[in-house]
């Protein structure tokens, strides 16, 4: 077992120190405990399992295939998944009220909305059940010495202590204290991008004790320059998330004008959300901004190395943030195998293989933030993932849409993105060449057969119908 | 005068403290003293004009249009031309040590290669001239508040210093101070991108009293990954900087490495150089890191404004890091003017304003490292250039070479940029056209008069001599 593997590890005694106690810290400190060091994991907060809930971050998260498997690594995964509610489709509603759903994958494949706290929460008492690691809560990183590896916390009584490790893993976030100190040295590349929307979360409560919209799947309101989507709670409850330009929500400061807003582009949520809910929650917290951050390299010599958001923050909109700072968990830890724990070696190898991977990711969510709120509404889009699924169905190895190998797969980020680019053009190719092929077909069967004129007279309305009408398997 | 103007307007006494004092802190100094205000100039080193010289920043500069009118708008353009050396077209040295002049723009225009330390001392004394400037040497600020605008500067003997300002402006360069506190901010968009490539200072000696090469350049060796150039200086030497990926600097560890290096690559600089002073040059210093630095906004509310390097650090290659930053001076002039000195007017519009063309000047000076290492080589390149200048003569208001717009104008750089994307696509079509007219009017005469064809025997390199004979006016 796990706790075997650790203990007969125990002998190393390298200290490594996790620094932030969010999803990707705790779930590191998993990973290295695993691997019998002595782990110390240091958290700003209080222990959230004690403390009441914290403002302003997502409630809710898409958990899928990357973060599974890290999840898996750690003997976390059915628990989790137990936890999590199944999303098969998009669930799309256009402004009269009709719903379309898109699915995700195949049949059977889903990704799963959980809740964050509680994911946080299991992952700090599995990290915590390791004899060989120790949690160390109110410890607010303040400052560390990268030529020595000693790094000073402040409590929140003001007083001040002192650690080292061996290793030091910034897993504190896209505002990491960690990166502070690599921002100070040369050749370090950096940048951090706030898009121009803001989001706010609102709650759907339960109607009749049940869900008030179809709980297995992720609903979209696309409205082109903004959208909102919900994703289902354990309670019954939807978290509904409304992504918009921040003046836009600055222009809306009364309860009327929410409902007016609501009225004009989300009207049926508004039976669904309640009139007061709703006017309650727009005002409850100011909309948040979004950002997305990039690095290179990750790591400071052989003591320290960035993982999660410290690494590289994305924007929301492939539902990878999390999935990714898993996944980053489980690159570093097959490179520890590859390179025997030699943090010489580790770390570099990790920058080399991973940044190009964060990098791949970061710019998708950032192409996805047009997608999900403009694309997803025409009809051309929907077309294409119509042929991309057929095209996926008859040659599953050669044709695998985007959205599969980004979300139940592994495939590495940079290379699905490769892959992406050559099946886009082969396919664009293959639909011109088709579209070719049945004017010049037709012409000829025209001309052999002319035709009873009366039955040509279809509107593009009617052939777009029969074209859709020949729906996926 | 500008004395009388600065006295005049003494009432207003609200006090600006201009955080930096080197090019464009010390250059910003005299406008706000210019103004009447109350300047308090902080440097963090001591006074450069009783100090030693400071390693490891570049020896001299070259001055353009953008950066004479500033100098012209505090009066001092006249004396620092006649400080400067003109240089009126880049001189490419090929492999075998052949020289050809690249004019910059037309005849009787040319940049000017200027001494920094000089410059810098000049603008200091310039600023200290005005009764309303306070002058602070040894003040490294530490820390600073955006809510009530105090600084805290540490001195060289440990002691702290407070103080308070209307009207904080960071000119401190690349690595700003003042603009860490904008990091901390929400919605502060912020990239520093560090190129492959450092860049290493060699001095050529001058040869019996006189320069070793022709003084009216900028020398240019391109070696397509790599290249060096460089500016003559009064004391009749040459600066040579040559700019290559670190790990190539790196491979080179003996005085002898450094000998076959330049054989190989520079061999006609060696007895201009010397041995011993190309070694002993080489190994003084190690190659310095280029960064490019871009961030939006440039102000915190009505209290901070960033200009110059601490705003928009960019890559050597374009020669205008000096111009883009003093030109900042004026703009934010312009805009006191038009919003009446009101700062909480002032500062938005500035960043509105000014975040384009500082990023276009960046992306630009990145294109243009790129360009002079590898395209200049090129005979498309320098038949480019050909054809753009005729134009320019044939048509001087629609079509105005990039340069030309970049280095002899105050065209907005983002506006100079899309006028050169227009012009490209104009001109690349025209020589089209002119490619295809020439094969069907030449075809329609060979067949009308067939011609000797003993005469037709000229080979693609002749053809070549032909068209580069036809030499612009």
């Amino acid at each position: 077992s796990t706790m075997e593997r650790s203990a007969s590890r125990q002998a190393k005694k390298k200290v490594v120190a996790v620094v932030g106690g969010g999803l990707v810290g705790a779930l590191n400190a998993c990973f290295f405990a695993n691997r019998g060091f002595d782990v110390e994991l240091y958290e700003s907060r209080e222990d959230i399992r004690r403390a009441k809930v914290v403002k302003g971050r997502s409630i809710n998260l898409a958990l899928s295939h990357r973060g599974r498997q890290a999840l898996k690594h750690v003997g976390l995964e059915e628990k989790i998944v137990s936890q999590g509610i199944q999303m098969q489709a998009r669930m799309i509603h256009s402004l009269n009220g009709k719903q379309s759903p898109i699915p995700y994958g195949k049949k059977g494949q889903y990704i799963l909305s959980v809740d964050r706290a509680n994911l946080n929460k299991e992952l700090l008492t599995a990290a915590e059940s390791y004899p060989n690691t120790k949690m160390n809560f109110d410890h607010k990183l303040q400052d560390w010495n990268a030529e020595t590896g000693l790094m000073t916390f402040v409590r929140s009584d003001g007083s001040k202590e002192q650690a080292k490790a061996d290793l030091i893993v910034g897993c504190d976030g896209a505002f990491s204290a960690i990166r502070k100190q690599f921002l100070r040295r040369s050749r370090f590349d950096y940048s951090q991008t706030y898009i121009p929307h803001g989001y706010m979360e609102l709650t759907m409560p339960p109607i009749n004790g049940e869900f008030a919209m179809k709980p297995n799947y992720l609903h979209i309101w696309p409205r082109n320059t903004f959208m909102m989507i919900a994703l289902p709670n354990l309670d019954k409850t939807f978290t509904c998330t409304l992504f918009m330009p921040f003046e836009e929500f600055e222009k809306i400061t009364t309860g009327d004008e929410v409902i007016e807003f609501f009225q004009k582009y989300f009207p049926d949520t508004i039976p669904l959300i309640g009139v007061n809910t709703l006017q309650r929650d727009y005002f409850r917290l100011p909309a948040q901004a979004m950002v997305s951050v990039k690095c290179n390299p990750y790591h400071i010599g052989d003591v320290c190395v960035l993982m999660g958001d410290a690494a590289h923050a994305v924007v929301p909109f492939y539902g990878q943030g999390m999935n990714a700072g898993f996944e980053d968990c489980i690159v570093f830890d097959e490179i520890m195998d590859q390179f025997n724990e030699d943090f010489s070696a580790v770390l570099p190898e990790y920058t080399r293989v991973r940044v190009p991977d964060d990098h791949a990711i970061a710019d998708l969510a950032m192409y996805n933030y047009i997608e999900m709120r403009a694309h997803v509404n025409s009809k051309w889009f929907i077309f294409r993932k119509r042929v991309d699924n057929i095209l996926h169905f008859l040659m599953p190895k050669t044709i695998i849409p985007l959205y599969t190998m980004v979300t139940f797969t592994r495939t590495r980020y940079h290379e699905a993105v490769k892959q992406w680019h050559w099946q886009n053009k082969v396919i664009n190719r293959g639909l011109l060449l088709s579209a070719v092929g049945a004017v010049l077909g037709g012409s000829y069967l025209l001309i052999k057969h002319p035709p009873d004129l009366s039955k040509l007279i279809v509107s593009a309305e009617e052939m777009w119908d029969r074209l859709v009408a020949l729906r996926t398997p």
